[in-house]
């Protein structure tokens, strides 16, 4: 699959991009990458076999870290496209979120040695409140759902 | 403080001791120990500066992570007690659980660098059903409460 845009999360700026889960500053980190592809986001991530539950399945941790910042990443990619900021001419994403609240519910173990494939779709922007629905996937099968409730920063 | 007790993470099984949170022979995870003190149960964490979020603070993946292997720890104390198994006279915990889902409010930022509290308290056993509720604090603040619905998995 072809990325022509920039991750969400390499356009964060410097000097907030240490994220262990997402930050391209953080050498010791996931450093996952958000996407966003028409109104819908994906992400794409390959556990290394230490981040075990039961020998064989990702620990809920793990799913749990990568849909928070999935999430935030998601949640700031639709609220710049409902302020209409195309994120393909800017250098630093202007919009900020953090989480406020994350659930996750676990439907079948996520197996280990698959690449898992995230997915955002907003539900709904409400002021600074922005909600964003989640699916973590291996092979085609949703092992996990996610709902975050993200806060856009003030400047 | 002192645990006379052991914790109940080391009362799971060796073969299923591997949990990249809270497994004893997972030697690069975090090893979490979560102790039953009376009807409340415990656990102490003090995250390595490279689980950053922005710099001075703790990524909510973590944060996640923790509440999610203290809760179904706790979950499988909380059993233990409602069945009158005393986890003083066991080597094997006989109960174990899972997480069905897991939700977590992020209240302030955690700190980077102090030893975190984990708290948890039964709010209902129905049947294979537990739900526990939760707190992480760092110095006697509460930085996020979890509230989480373990399954007893059957023999």
């Amino acid at each position: 699959m072809h990325h022509k845009r920039k991750a969400i999360q390499d356009l964060y700026p410097d000097e907030l991009a240490h994220c262990y889960g997402c930050g391209k500053n953080n050498p010791d980190g996931h450093q996952l990458k958000t996407y966003l592809m028409g109104d819908e986001t994906i992400a794409h991530f390959t556990p290394d076999e230490k981040f075990t539950a039961i020998p064989g399945s990702v620990y809920g941790g793990l799913v749990a870290s990568l849909l928070d910042c999935h999430g935030t990443g998601s949640a700031a990619a639709f609220a710049c496209l409902a302020e209409n900021i195309d994120l393909e001419n800017v250098a630093i994403i202007p919009i900020r979120c953090v989480t406020a609240s994350l659930k996750v519910d676990f439907k079948v173990p996520t197996p280990m040695g698959k690449k898992l494939e995230l997915k955002g779709k907003l539900r709904s922007i409400e002021g600074r409140k922005i909600l964003v629905d989640m699916t973590l996937s291996a092979e085609g099968i949703v092992c996990a759902t996610g709902e975050i409730l993200a806060i856009k920063l003030k400047d």
